[in-house]
C-alpha cells in the first residue's frame, strides 16, 4: 500500500423523495444559485416542479440553464460562466447525470478564472477557488455526484478531456433511485457498465498488498452485476435501482483507489470512441474492457485470475491463464447480455478511423497512458484494431 | 435499503511518516491546541518528539494533557476541560488510540457547555458546539479516528456510556501503520476483534436489500481476519498493519452502516464485562459474539448461513442451520488463536455478578437493546449466563 491522503465530504443524502430537502440544503450555500440542467425530462416526472417548491420554501433564488447534452458541450459551459457572473451566483444545483454535473463544475471553476477554462483540461492549470456545487442525481453511472473529476468535450477541438481538482466535490448528493427508473434500457446498462469500469480501472494496478480495496471492489462489482440483472428485467424495482445508484457513487468517490497507483488506459481510450461513433460512455468502455484485458493480462495473471475468482467464482487452479480468460469471457457475456453490441465495427467505426483516433489519444505519439501497463500509440492502435 | 444521510468530512492522511504533516494539518484549524495523549509510550518511540518538531514548525502552540487510561475516564474530561477553557485552546489534538480521542470528544463538547458534560452520555442532551479535534491514531480498533461516537467511563457511577454526534467527528485523522507495530499481541488481537465487531453490530440488520454493503462488509472482516493472522506472527509485517488501520477505519466511519438499521446489542453488553473484569473491549466482543449469534440465530438463519458462506467460505446447502453454526464456530475459533480465552468465567466474572450486570445494561429492567432481536433483561441475563 503506498501513502494517501483521502477525503470526501459530500453529504449523501439518499432515498425516497429526498430531492424535497434540497431546498434547505441549499439556502446554507446559496442565496442565488444556477439551476443546471439537460432536456426537458426533468420536468416531465416531476422533478423539476418538486425542485422548485422546495427552493422557493427555502427562500433561495435562481437562474435556470438547461440544454445539457450527453458529453457536456464546452460552449454550454461559456454560457454558464457568463450567466453566473451577471447574475451574481453563488452556487450551482445541477439536476440530472455526469453530463450535468461534469457541466456545472466545469462552471464553477470558470466563474473566478480569468482565462480559458479549457485551460484546466488541456493546459494542466490548477484552480485556485470554484463555486460550491450541489447535485440532484437521476442517472446513477458517472459518480461525478461526489467525485472531483470533469470530463467536458470541446466540439470545435474535437476533444473529449477530464480533469480532477478536490475543489469540485459536490458539497451534497441528493439521491433518490426512484427518479431512476424510467431511464430506457440503454441508459441504465450504460450506467452499470460505467460504474463497474470505475472500479476496473483502480483494481488492476501494479501496487501491492491492498487486499482490504481488492475485497471491497470485487463485492461492488458483484453486486452491480447481480443487481444491473434484475433492472433490466424489472426497471420499476426499487430495491435494485437503489443498491445501483449507491454503488455508482461509491466507485468514483475515490474510496477505492486509495493506498494504490490507478490505471485510466480504458477511460482515455474510450472518449475518442464516443466521439467518433456517438455511442455511450458505458457501451465504449464495455468494447474497450475485455480486449484491453486480454492485451495486458500477462502483465499480472494473478490478478486476472483473482478477478476471475472473486468477481465470477471461476474456481483457482493451476492454469492461472484459462482462469484469467474465462473471467474476460464473463465479463464480456456480461455485457453483451446488458444488450450491448461488442465490436466497434458493430457501432459505426471503420477500420481507416482508428489510427486518427489512437493519435488523438496518444498526442501524435507524444505520450503514454496507463499505469498498470503503459501503452503507447501503437499499443492503443493495436487494442482499437482488436476491438474491431 | 432505507433512506439515509451520510457525511464523513474526516481527512484520511495514511502512511509511513504522515505524522510529520501534522503541524500543517492543525494549524489550518488552531492556535493554541490542546495535546492530549496517555502514556509516556508515545514518547518512547520518537513519535511525542515528531509531532512537537512538526507543531513547532508550523507555528502552533499548545497546552498538554497526558495520561488517559483504557476505558478513559470522566474525571480527566473534567480536567481537560477546565484546562481548555483557562489556556483559551481552539483545537485538540488527540495522539492515542480510541481511548485518547474519546476523551478529547468529550472534552470537545464539554468546553461549549454549561453543565455537566455527562448529560451528552445518559440524559439524551445534543451538544450544540464542539472544539475542532485532530487525531494521530496509534491503535487500530476503536475507529473513532474518523467516527461521530465516544465512550466514556464514570467510575464514581460504575457507568461506561457511549454516545454520538455528528460534530464530534475529527477534522482529520493521521495514520501511520509503522507506529502500530509495537503494539503487544493483546492488544493487536483486541483491534482486530473490536474491528470485525463495528461490522457485525451493522451486518446483522432487519432491513432487506442491502446487498452492496453486505458484500463490502463481508470483504472487510474477511480481510481483517486474513492480516490479524499475518501480525499476529509478525508484528512488523507493514502491509499487514497497514491494511488492518484502514480496515479500523472504514469498518467504524458509518459508510458500512448506511441504508440499514444497526444492532449493537454487544457492544452495550460487552462494556459491563470490561467494568467487572477489566479486560479490553475487544476480547468481550471476542466472548460474547458467538454466545450472541447462537442465541439470535433463528431469527433470520439464511443471514447467518449468507454470513458462514461469504466469510468463511461455508458451502452452500440445504441445511441452512449447520451453516449458520458452522460459521459462527469458525469465528469463535478465530477469536481463541487470536490468544482469547473465550469465557466470562475464564477472564475472572462469576455466576453471581451476572444479575447486577444484566440491570445496568438493562437499567434494572426499563429499557431493551438492539435492533435485530430486541433483548430485555432476561434475554441479557441468559447471555451472559451462556457466555460464562
Amino acid at each position: 500500500m503506498i501513502n494517501f491522503t483521502y477525503q470526501n465530504p459530500t453529504k449523501m443524502v439518499f432515498g425516497k423523495l429526498v430531492e424535497e430537502q434540497v431546498g434547505e440544503l441549499t439556502k446554507k450555500y446559496g442565496k442565488k444559485i444556477l439551476l443546471h440542467y439537460g432536456s426537458r425530462s426533468i420536468k416531465q416526472y416531476g422533478l423539476y416542479d418538486r425542485i422548485i417548491r422546495s427552493l422557493q420554501a427555502a427562500d433561495v433564488a435562481y437562474v435556470e440553464l438547461g440544454g445539457v447534452i450527453a458529453n457536456p458541450s464546452l460552449e454550454l459551459v461559456y454560457e454558464g460562466i457568463k450567466l453566473c457572473k451577471k447574475e451574481h451566483v453563488d452556487f450551482i444545483l445541477a439536476v440530472g447525470g455526469g453530463s450535468v454535473i461534469d457541466s456545472a463544475k466545469a462552471i464553477a471553476m470558470g466563474v473566478y478564472y480569468p482565462h480559458d477554462v479549457w485551460d484546466f483540461y488541456v493546459k494542466g492549470v490548477v484552480p485556485k477557488q470554484a463555486l460550491p456545487i450541489g447535485t440532484v442525481l437521476t442517472i446513477p453511472a458517472a459518480g461525478s455526484e461526489s467525485s472531483i473529476a470533469t470530463v467536458i468535450t470541446n466540439y470545435k477541438a474535437g476533444l473529449k478531456r477530464a480533469c480532477r481538482f478536490d475543489i469540485l466535490r459536490p458539497v451534497f448528493a441528493v439521491m433518490n433511485p426512484e427518479i431512476t427508473m424510467t431511464l430506457p434500457p440503454y441508459q441504465t446498462a450504460s450506467g452499470v457498465i460505467d460504474m463497474i469500469g470505475h472500479v476496473i480501472e483502480r483494481y488492476f494496478t501494479n501496487t501491492s498488498h491492498v487486499s482490504l480495496i481488492d475485497r471491497m471492489s470485487e463485492g461492488l462489482i458483484r453486486t452491480v452485476i447481480e443487481q444491473g440483472r434484475i433492472v433490466m428485467n424489472n426497471p420499476t424495482n426499487y430495491d435494485a435501482r437503489a443498491e445501483i445508484m449507491l454503488a455508482g457513487a461509491l466507485a468514483h468517490n475515490g474510496s477505492l483507489g486509495v493506498g494504490r497507483i490507478e490505471d485510466w488506459a480504458c477511460h482515455n481510450m474510450e472518449y475518442e470512441i464516443t466521439q467518433v461513433s456517438g455511442i455511450s460512455h458505458g457501451h465504449g468502455l464495455a468494447i474497450l474492457y475485455p480486449v484491453w484485458m486480454r492485451y495486458v493480462m500477462d502483465h499480472d495473471v494473478e490478478r486476472f485470475a483473482m478477478f476471475a475468482n472473486k468477481v465470477f467464482d471461476v474456481p483457482y487452479s493451476d492454469d492461472l491463464e484459462t482462469m484469467a480468460r474465462t473471467g474476460i469471457d464473463f465479463l464480456e457475456a456480461f455485457y453483451r447480455e446488458m444488450g450491448m453490441k461488442m465490436s466497434l465495427r458493430e457501432v459505426g467505426i471503420t477500420k481507416d478511423q482508428l489510427p486518427q483516433m489512437a493519435d488523438l489519444v496518444s498526442k501524435s505519439g507524444t505520450i503514454t497512458i496507463g499505469n498498470f501497463v503503459t501503452l503507447d500509440r501503437n499499443d492503443i492502435l493495436t487494442i482499437y484494431t482488436n476491438a474491431l
